[in-house]
């Protein structure tokens, strides 16, 4: 019989695993070109959130007050895909990780409830952030709600106009949602005139929530991050590390990892903890799967850039489509981002990753596959890592090995279901990437280099 | 810290209980007015399920592909709500017992699996059904996309029109999903000729879904029904029997139950394994709770009618609105039904179960609570069980009273968010029941009067 293999809330991790302990990142630098200290931060976020992002410390404590929250639906189930390996006639072992059971239905929350815990341990009163698909938002409403905390949340348009539950979702546990660009900052009005019909990006959004972080005259708001910062990849560990204890009460022990990377936190959570293993020696195949239409991975250069289109932020070591980058309009907003964690960037620069691309139907075709023999429907951004999977099981069937196969599910698909509905109906296509963007990326990063494989 | 009480793969239980051999019931009657036999719900049911339906054994093993399909969510998780106690300053605990986890999110997947196992056992190749709000035709579309039986779900017209991710959701398990009342039978155009902007009901949806059964010539297709019947009662005990085991690790013991009712599945699910420790002199409060617009229980006759508004059905011993009846557009279609289960009937008539009634403001403001102090956002049903776990919660705050209440958490509300927005929007009122048709039911049921308390 299909089993989850059951961890006890006594066995949660009590630590997260801080990559930053075995690689070395280039620093981030400043609009000069010099690299910042972590107090020119301070405006942005919290100062126990700062400390976090720098620390070198391999082991981290979570904070018992994480944990009670986390424990709403931690540990997360991993389970053998009995039925996904059948309808793929495949030798392989597909085990999945199980995020879709948190209130808002994604892995997002693991960093929401962290940040907000440390935000209002910090005495901070109000949080702004950027969403894509929604679940970032859902995410840090839920967590606010949790702690306290008054929640602000700059939604893609695109992805705003597409999804109206997630706007309900995020005013349900009292946060407030807004479509962007919007006119209530300056970052957002400069991309209203640039293009009024603008489907928005990630980079976008990101400005206007910083902006109204930084702009707050009371001190008492911050700005939250839901991917490509080291803290978000660091409180997304526990997701592998649980994984890892769930495969050592299994007896069994994954060949390869997948997960699907926008800014690259519920990838890192699945394969930092195997990452160490890897960097330690141990043969395993680990990949990040993005798609076509946003490949920064495998189609963007590596050097610096800005994590945001109004170059707020600071410069960042990382592979990048240009911070100018909009994404085409495809059904997996989580995944619609120019630019990728500096830690995961560093990690495919010195070849611990190996980023594939995949495009939007083959996401689609392997989703509605999953739905049909597994039950739960993956989100839009799930199903990128469904393909994979699918790529990977096809690959054993035809070499005739066995292999074990870790994935992320990163989330449910419950809020996407539109998509689902124009894929059945033949509405889905594959969007293409602008290819001039390509050239336009390695110009912007051209302008900041930064030196590869530093592995310490 | 919280923690699920969690029973493992190998706990769950074996055998689902079976009221019919502690109570006994008014049998169905035909359209004459005389007992029919089962033979003659042959053409609607498998014979493998209506042997099911008059069965008195006590306790019925759960076929083995049953407990595999059921073992991707169950058991489902109970826990105990310390930060709802805490909102609600009640010296009172509150466990849940969470059915929100199955892929469609709510408890009627433990039936749905059923039955089309049964059926495809039975050798047959396609289901008929009708669905309220939607949890019922998502249920069965995923349990027939389990053993591989086609699917269509007429869904009442006023969810289908506020709830259009229900539709795709059906879809993308393969099932068909058509509003009701619609132009594909003879029930439906009668119907719509009567009212053709009606909101359609669960008694009319019923009626489309028997037609559309019986009359398939090839005779491989046959009715499903998700509530109401005996066999669906006998299928949702798992989650009593679960609760029990759970209380056991737990070392503690529920002196008050909590349950939500349209037909009668989710309540009887929690409820009936505790009606027996009642029936056998156990001191236990069991409340049914059903919305102030829709009060079959506590305003509704007792006596014959038919499930359905084209009286296709048995005429059923119930507690009945009248098969005429069609409630107000409530945002909890699940809880929009005429009737309820004979079973459910029969034991508020020998007052093992309290019935009560509460409004439709009252369950949103519940379910807002819930989600804002413990996160999953609560299906509108849900928060109408939610709504009196407060008030029993308020109540032994007032009477300075340590008690034990276990409600059931039917589903999730994610596929219902638009309603939220309207209650956190103002645009939500208590809608009120026609005061003429309780006098309209009595005239119904006075045609066909059924003995009380007839406890075995």
């Amino acid at each position: 019989m299909r089993k989850n293999i059951i961890l006890k809330h006594e066995d949660m991790p009590r630590q997260w695993y801080n990559i930053l302990a075995d690689i070395r990142l280039n620093p981030p630098l400043g609009p000069d070109g010099q690299p910042i200290s972590p107090e020119a931060l301070a405006p942005v976020f919290p100062m126990n959130l700062i400390e976090q992002e720098v620390s070198t410390e391999r082991w981290i404590d979570i904070p018992e007050p994480v944990l009670e929250v986390l424990s709403i639906w931690r540990p997360s189930p991993l389970f053998r895909a009995y039925n996904f390996e059948k309808a793929l006639k495949t030798p392989a072992k597909i085990y999945i990780k199980y995020e879709g059971c948190s209130p808002p239905g994604s892995h997002k929350p693991n960093t929401a409830v962290a940040q907000a815990y440390y935000n209002k341990a910090f005495g901070i009163k109000k949080l702004t952030t950027e969403t894509g698909a929604g679940q970032w938002g859902s995410a840090l409403s839920f967590a606010c709600s949790q702690f306290g905390l008054e929640c602000k949340v700059f939604m893609v348009r695109v992805s705003f106009d597409q999804k109206p539950y997630r706007k309900a979702m995020m005013e349900t546990w009292g946060g407030e949602c807004i479509a962007s660009p919007s006119n209530l900052t300056q970052a957002g009005r400069v991309a209203l005139e640039a293009d009024p019909d603008t489907p928005g990006s990630l980079g976008i959004a990101i400005s206007e929530a910083v902006e109204a972080a930084v702009s707050d005259s009371t001190g008492q708001t911050r700005y939250s991050l839901g991917s490509v910062l080291n803290h978000v990849m660091l409180h997304q560990t526990i997701i592998g590390l649980e994984a890892k204890k769930q495969f050592e009460i299994a007896g069994d022990s994954p060949d390869v990892i997948i997960g699907c990377v926008g800014g690259g936190s519920n990838f890192a959570g699945i394969a930092f903890p195997y990452a160490l293993d890897k960097i330690n020696g141990k043969n395993i195949a680990i990949y990040p799967v993005e798609p076509k239409a946003c490949p920064s991975l495998t189609r963007g250069p590596f050097g610096y850039d800005h994590g945001d289109t109004a170059k707020y932020t600071p410069l960042l070591a990382m592979h990048s489509l240009g911070h100018n980058f909009i994404p085409p309009a495809i059904h997996a907003g989580g995944l619609r981002y120019h630019g990728m964690a500096p830690t995961v960037s560093q990690l495919v620069e010195e070849e611990i990753f190996t980023p594939v691309a995949v495009s939007q139907i083959d996401a689609y075709k392997a989703g509605l596959l999953w739905a049909r023999s597994e039950g739960h429907i993956p989100a839009p951004e799930t199903c990128n890592a469904l393909a994979h999977v699918v790529a990977e099981a096809e690959k054993a069937r035809e070499e005739g090995k066995e292999k074990t196969i870790l994935a992320n599910f990163s989330g449910h698909g419950l809020l996407d279901l539109s998509a689902y509905e124009k894929y059945l109906s033949g509405q889905l296509s594959d969007l293409e990437l602008d290819e001039s963007q390509i050239e336009k990326a390695k110009k912007i990063l051209d302008q900041h280099p930064a030196p590869e494989r530093i592995r310490r």
